[in-house]
Formats: C-alpha cells, sequence, structure tokens
C-alpha cells in the first residue's frame, strides 16, 4: 500500500500511530507529499481530489480517505475492532472524542494559515474564534482526561494526543499545559507509547 | 435527542436526510442554532466545544457529533447498517465517496468565507485552490455518476447529493452541470428522494 505522507502532518501521524499499533507500518510505502493551501499538490489530486493528506493507496490502485476512513480500514485490517470499538455506547465515544480533536485540528490549521498571512489581510475576528475553540477543547479534554486511561486506547486517544502534540508543535506559545495538570499527565502517557515515539512530528 | 440545526447548513442536512431515511426525524427536537468563523456560538460551546453543527444531544446529556458520527449513530438505532455498510470493500467505498463529498464541502465553506471578505484582505492564490479542488471534485463525481445508482443509498450518496445542493445555493455561478451530464441525472435522482424533498436548504 502507498500512502501520501508527511512527517508534518498531524493527520499523517493519526494512520502511522493507528499503522504502528496494528503492526502494519512494514505494509506501507511513503510518498513524501507536499501540501499547502495557497498551492495544491497535482499530483495528488489524481487520487484524492481534495489535495488531502494523508490519502491511502491501495495496490489495486483504489484510494482511500480521509484519516478517519483510513484508521478504520487498518482496523478492519488488523485489528478487529481494537482501535474502533464495535460495541455501543463506547464506539460513539470514541468517534465523538476523534471528531473534537479532528475539529480542533481543523482549527489549529486554518488558525496557522491566517496567523502567516501579512497582518493587513488578517482577519482578528477569525483569530479570536480560533482561541476561543481551542481554550474551549483544551477544558473539555482536561474534564475527560482523568478517564481516558480507564478505556482501551482507540481512535479518539489518538485523536487527542496528535491534536495536543500539534498544538507544542506549531502553537508552543500557547502553552497549553498550563491549568489542564490531568491531561498533561494523560499526554505524558501517550507520548511513552512506542506508536507515539515512532511518529513524532518533525520538520522536514 | 435535540439537535443543534440550521436550515442552511449542508452538514445539518446530512443527518437530517439519514433521519428521514431511517424514519427517525420525528424523534428529533430541532434548535435553530447560528454560526459563524468570526463569531462562535458560546451556548453551543457547551455541548461541543469546536462550535460546530450539526451537534446532536442525547436524553442523558451526552453529546455526538461531527455529522459522521451522528448519521452512523443514527444508522445503528434504526438502520442496522442500510447507510454504512458493513461489508467491504462497499463500506470504504462508502467512507471516502462521503469524505470527497465532505472535502468538498469544507473547501466550499472556506471558499464563501475568504470570497465575502474586502478585496483588499483575500488571498488569490487559496481562491485559486478553491476553485482547482472543486473542478476536480467534481470530475471525480463524473467518473462516479454512471455506476452511483448500482449499489443501495448510502453514506457516501448523501454527502454528494449535500455538496451539490450546497453548490447550487452558493455558487450558483459555477453552473457546475456543465460539462457533468451523468453527475447531473445522477443528482436529479437523488433530488427525487422524499429524504432529499423534506430538506432542501433554504436561507432563513
Amino acid at each position: 500500500m502507498k500512502l501520501h505522507w508527511s512527517p508534518r502532518s498531524p493527520f499523517v501521524r493519526k494512520v502511522m500511530i493507528a499503522a504502528h499499533e496494528l503492526g502494519l507500518e512494514k505494509r506501507l510505502t511513503l510518498l513524501r507529499t507536499v501540501v499547502a493551501m495557497s498551492k495544491p499538490n497535482e499530483a495528488l489530486l489524481s487520487d484524492n481530489p481534495i489535495g488531502k493528506i494523508p490519502t491511502l493507496v491501495l495496490d489495486d490502485g483504489a484510494a482511500i480517505y480521509d484519516s478517519l476512513t483510513i484508521c478504520e480500514y487498518f482496523d478492519a485490517l488488523a485489528g478487529d475492532g481494537r482501535l474502533f470499538p464495535a460495541a455501543r455506547p463506547e464506539r460513539w465515544s470514541a468517534l465523538t472524542r476523534h471528531a473534537l480533536a479532528n475539529g480542533l485540528l481543523d482549527v489549529l490549521i486554518l488558525w496557522r494559515n491566517e496567523r502567516d498571512k501579512p497582518q493587513a489581510r488578517q482577519t482578528p475576528e477569525w483569530i479570536a474564534g480560533f482561541a476561543l475553540k481551542t481554550r474551549a477543547a483544551l477544558e473539555r479534554f482536561e474534564q475527560l482526561a482523568p478517564r481516558l486511561g480507564d478505556t482501551p486506547f482507540d481512535i479518539g486517544h489518538i485523536g487527542i494526543g496528535c491534536a495536543l502534540s500539534y498544538l507544542d508543535f506549531r502553537f508552543a506559545d500557547l502553552n497549553w499545559r498550563a491549568g489542564h495538570p490531568s491531561l498533561t499527565a494523560w499526554y505524558q502517557s501517550f507520548c511513552e507509547r512506542p506508536s507515539a515515539k515512532a511518529t513524532e512530528i518533525v520538520d522536514g
């Protein structure tokens, strides 16, 4: 299987963590694929018209995306529902935690795009909204954190870990750990997993 | 169940179509909820810290989101996998078609936000990228269209129908039907479904 990949994308990291958790990482051929909102990658568009990474291409040429779908595909291939619990309400809990974390990542990507523009072209109300949503998401994660360790590691945990590591990577100045002691402790345990160590986000 | 809802949101429309397909619409109490990138809805943030609609709130107060998770929840409640096929590869096909349609909707929302700004604050490269991705997505849908009717109506069909109706609603000037005869024919059949008729996007 080929994976359109980048060492800097938190969405790519989610599927790489899933692959490592499930022992699938050696079956992936990684294709370094660069994308940016101001510069779509035309080669990628033939596999994924929306031009997002990760995009998985199977040996028969069929493409699978987005990151959530790829993670569920991996889980079906080798995890038998380990990362995507079949039981309810565990499934809705896992998918909603994932959606919150993924929504936070979407906010952070937009925030970074906005922040990196010349100031005269920035929209301050957007930036204020991104900051408010980020604070609200961190508050919710802090509420959830004391019980995050009670359930088996799932797609929701992967999402939260990838969102927090992206905060460290691109928004270190926010100092997200301040006021979030339970979340800080949980994140430490996330970082110690072999799958997290093998997939750290780096510039390059 | 309470649903944070708006008659203008294509993401809300997805879950409303799912509810109508599954006969669940009468069990929903709709809460008119207004969101905008420049003005987060603080009341919504307590149910969904990322401030997106739709957000479903169960009778016990638990919140379920995003739109894909809500659709799957409805399907588990009343559809027994009708909208989310359990069989593979049908499941990956449905989820990838949905991801393409949903990714197109994300692009269109960003495009609209950008287009509605004073011109001096617009980023022309972004708008060019949004246009390119929209063309690529439509081209892929056109390739898929002749066979879209071969499989039972699923979450992927819902996504494509909602993306096309949003193009009509906010991007009529793009005239998406031009050059896409198969997609136009398929969309006509989508529009004739009772679930689509009951959920048309309107300003208001």
